[in-house]
């Protein structure tokens, strides 16, 4: 490993070189086949667009109330529409989505609180300094680039970004809470003479927001799983799971012009971004002019923080695009980790210098971006293949015929030449086709090709530039909805972060295996019943607590290193401490099965196994209150009014016949 | 029919002599088998206890707020202790709980609204007046009982008792909105330019309603099923789930005081109850004597509400009844119907002579009271089956002389002469218990008599009237607990109307088919999958969704009609009328076995059935959009961070043993 490690230092650009000359060999197609797609292109732009909005108007708020109006919704929006522009025309991975994330908030919310006290920075010279932290940033990325570092993303283990993850979580959370806690209180900067600032509606303002935020972050979680819902019609619950949550922050928004005409303007606060056309927007567009007024020992203090903003936009870029390229979508086209690593260092360069916080890789757009690809070119092909096998019927092919056809189609769509794999992906598909048909081997008459490419249809997804650059397009033309975006209520957006910080933990395990030391042992039977990680049942319970409870004090850590006021700023040098720790150090402590199970690479689930109940497995929990477990099976089979049910297994056949000896005779 | 029907009337107080017999019987042995089990019978009156006063309470401050402060929750918690405690000692069934319910709250309304515009009556002469409904209901009751009328109680079916209950649910509802939009307006009787009344601390306290009805509402919802919790000990989820809903109340009546003490004291509002001691509540106690102050005319007018209260009395009692001594659990004392009618009488005739509501059977605490006696039961027979076995086994004793122990135990514990059923009953017991032996006949070592107790003990309930004597004396406490009632806010009380009225649906048939209208057919196989009612099997939908939509629209009538100001008296006309209606009019449009499923007598459930899912199904569902409900299969597999689930139906065993080839390795 060492000597493919020198190998790598010693060929300067080799992974930039292969990564273009691979991506540029299906640029035309990355077009192409965006525009062949037509009007359906919307649906996939327009999901993602939402998604990516969204946090980062919150993020805009956010970055607002910790820089004093500085940084705003203005800034992240353009910084998210620039990136993203760039990116989809000149990144290498089209399928990753760019944008302003929560470390980039933190990291600048630090920065300004470092500058604002400096005497030689001060409050003026914030945007310049923060300028060469990001020139620093983007030399470093140019390095990472040049010397091939994106080979060690294999060390980006789950441990290191659930980790992570559950960071962000909390911090959202506190971010959730600030925010509802200032919506009691009169803001730092302004004139608490005034009405909306006296006891009672500071108070009215206060219990408003409790209402809108939990309100929002309630509806927003039960729309998320709308999906699934038992009630009513499938567009309709595609739709809410889809956009329900920007739909909820609509509705709340909309409630909140419906108070009593009595009550205040100003009551309930509502976003404070100045409009983009406004002077105090300016300003930063022209940072560049400034960098040299930063005395330099500032310069090259820039050194520290950049190294922390390299580090972080590294790992988060190579994990976002990581997840976007995950085997299971079969991509066709090239990954592109060492150049998008320069076109970032080139994005960071430009923010810094034009004065705007940088984007980088986001989670979880980037994989929600492959995924409703997938399911448009699922619709395309469908669609196509249908028709090409049904004029083959009208013309009275054979059904080997109508296969052939079809598999052109499927080869013509995929942007893939090796036709083998193809055979192999296709071969249930052309089974299911050739056993419908009669002797002639012409098809049976109800022979129907949907069915057949519903069920046996291989995951394809369309992969080009035309969604990302679109949904960036419109996520800049944010910036000219800024009046309408001012009408939020900060307190939805405090629901908002509750929101993403809870929606953010099914699926960690990290999260999940916390959720285990609160079950009873004799109680892990539930756990198993329904789906389950693959750790659940292949490592022993007490070995899976200790590893849960390291991981509890070192998130701890984290999450206290982030409350140091100025060394704060090094808070992700835990993250990198934790990879060396999992590489060196845990494998002196857990074997390596266990390890592979509780840092896997893939989600592994099991399906559920029916458990069996008996009174006696009950019993053992229970302990001293031994009839307290029949309690709750007698709970199961009452109804709320008191009424006991007749479980059985199946309708007896011969109920249906028999005469109802029960039913109440007319007396007549 | 006719002719048994005739035969009742010809023999007045038949079945109250009957009933009268076999109560006697066993009078002795229901203090005996109450005191036998010691401070053990505090579970279960606790647990009563705070299922009946809470809702008491809540009724009293609906009555309250009603009559203009004539009737309050002095009054409601007065009349359901001593109704309590007369029927404990001299009622029929004991198992019954009595109590102030809903439907004589809006016929006091209805008593009330209709007195206080009556130049003859007036509010001072509305208790007096409503004495004489009483007492025309108990000479109504009377007849009923000499005429043997419970006999035609299995004329109550499914349909009337869920068309009523449905129609509670949809009052409780009503009451919570109406409830919670008074607390943004001045009370009728208060002084409008007091400081809680100006704009502004109106509106905090309704706001503030919403958030603790709203709150109290969520909590106890997630409470009632804290038994099937995943995570806790056993003993907090049994403690939750039991005591959950009053300690939400106070809890949430707790936080009402952490307000800032800027907030004036009135906001939020707290119950209006005057205290028991206090003049105003002293007046009704003695309305006796104004009896014959009411005008001829009124007293004979009484006579058409009384129709309806001892209806309604008859109808509610007999059903509370009933689902208290469902068969399932095995109770060995016999019921007392036609008593019980002639007992409830008696305690109308009370009530109206001392001026309070009267009370009747409840739900759904009557049959929780029995299930959680049968849980007492279970423990005392267990513990002292278990006792006897160690001692046999410590004197080497085989293993049917154990067996024979335990059955003498068991025998003479339960009320039942009859030997040969309890043989069968205990059959699987007992060949549990004679496997466990070694050649000759002694028990093996690891013999543990508490396992096969547990898994084989049949059902027994400690049938005894000392819990419902002892709740309704604690309910008679809270009369002199006023002072701490008066502290729960009046938001949290519409919180629990609505608790009330949501908690009453589920294992409501008629609420399961209204749901069943809104899940598209081709998601039915949802339902199916999870335990079920049986007409969702043996009935066809189409028939199905004509039977629901009948009883849907009768509902409306019925509740269209308790909105009529004066004939809203008559609200329970069609109650009785449905009744006729299912006997007469629905078995002209259903077949009888389509009825017998619809109107089953028990809930029948069935277990669900797992389905194939495959994408073939889900198409037809999604029309046009093809490609849709795939993303639903997605969604299930997919993390909220975007990462593909890799779902496996059992762990691999090879994985165990194979070199984890994904691990890190360290590469030193």
């Amino acid at each position: 490993m060492r000597a493919s490690r020198m190998d790598l230092l010693r060929n300067p650009f080799k992974g930039v070189a292969i990564d273009v000359r691979g991506r540029a060999a299906c640029y035309s197609h990355d077009w192409a086949a965006g525009l062949r797609s037509g009007f359906r292109i919307l649906a996939p732009t327009m999901y993602i667009f939402f998604a990516s909005a969204l946090p980062v108007i919150a993020f805009g708020e956010q970055l607002s109330s910790a820089t004093d109006g500085i940084l705003t919704t203005v800034e992240t929006l353009a910084s998210t529409a620039i990136c993203g522009i760039i990116h989809s025309i000149l990144g290498g991975q089209p399928l990753m989505i760019v944008g302003v994330a929560e470390p980039t908030i933190i990291m600048y919310t630090y920065l300004y609180n470092f500058a604002k006290k400096q005497q030689g920075l001060g409050a003026q010279l914030y945007l310049a300094w923060a300028g060469w932290v990001c020139i620093w940033t983007a030399i470093m990325l140019f390095l990472l680039a040049m010397f091939n570092a994106s080979s060690v993303i294999t060390r980006f283990t789950r441990v290191a970004g659930e980790l992570f993850g559950m960071l962000i979580t909390v911090l959202f959370l506190q971010e959730a809470i600030k925010g509802i806690v200032r919506e009691f209180s009169v803001p730092e900067d302004a004139d608490s003479s005034s009405l909306i600032y006296q006891f009672q509606w500071l108070y009215v303002n206060g219990i408003l927001g409790v209402i809108f935020s939990i309100g929002l972050l309630y509806t927003a979680l039960r729309t998320r799983r709308a999906r699934s819902w038992l009630y009513g019609v499938g567009w309709l619950r595609s739709f809410i799971a889809d956009y329900g949550v920007p739909f909820m922050v609509i509705v709340w928004t909309a409630l909140s012009y419906t108070l009593p005409s009595k009550v205040p303007s100003g009551v309930p606060r509502r976003l404070l971004s100045p409009l983009p056309w406004e002077s105090s927007s300016l300003g930063h567009w022209t940072v560049a002019k400034d960098l040299f007024s930063v005395p330099p020992t500032y310069i090259f203090a820039a050194i520290l923080p950049a190294l922390m903003v390299a580090g972080l936009y590294f790992f988060d870029h190579s994990v976002a695009s990581q997840l976007a390229q995950q085997k299971e979508y079969n991509l066709k086209k090239p990954s592109a980790y060492h150049y998008d690593i320069l076109v970032l260092g080139f994005m960071v360069l430009l923010c810094g210098l034009i004065g705007i916080p940088p984007s980088n890789g986001v989670l979880p757009q980037s994989p929600m971006h492959t995924r409703s690809l997938a399911v448009l070119k699922r619709q395309l092909l469908s669609k196509k293949m249908v028709d090409t096998a049904k004029e083959s019927i009208g013309k009275s092919a054979t059904s080997l015929e109508i296969y052939g056809k079809m598999q052109e189609v499927f080869v013509d769509m995929d942007s893939e030449q090796n036709t083998d794999s193809i055979d192999k992906e296709l071969k249930n598909f052309k089974d299911a086709v050739l056993k419908e048909c009669d002797e002639e081997g012409k098809p049976a008459r109800e022979f129907d090709p949907r069915k057949h490419i519903e069920a046996h249809l291989p995951v394809r997804v369309n992969e080009q530039r035309l969604s990302n650059l679109l949904q960036s397009v419109l996520v800049g033309g944010c910036v000219g909805a800024m009046p309408v975006i001012r009408m939020i209520p900060t307190s939805v957006l405090w629901g908002y972060f509750a929101y993403m910080a809870i929606d953010s933990l099914p699926g960690n395990q990290f999260w999940e295996r916390i959720q285990l030391l609160f079950i009873a042992e004799s109680r892990r039977y539930k756990v198993l019943e329904g789906p389950h990680a693959s750790f659940v049942e292949s490592v022993p319970p007490k070995i899976i607590t200790i590893f849960t409870i390291f991981q509890f004090f070192y998130l701890l850590i984290c999450f206290g290193i982030t409350w140091i006021p100025i060394a704060g700023i090094l808070f992700p040098v835990p993250f990198f401490l934790m990879i060396l720790i999992r590489q060196y150090l845990l494998p002196k402590f857990f074997d390596p099965i266990t390890l592979r199970e509780l840092d896997a690479a893939e989600y592994e689930e099991l399906d559920g196994v029916p458990h069996e109940h008996t009174l006696e497995d009950e019993v053992s929990e229970a302990g001293s209150c031994l009839s307290r477990p029949d309690a709750e099976i007698l709970d199961e089979l009452t109804t709320n009014r008191g009424e006991l049910k007749h479980r059985s297994s199946s309708l007896r056949e011969e109920r249906q016949v028999q005469v109802p000896t029960n039913a109440v005779q007319p007396s007549l």
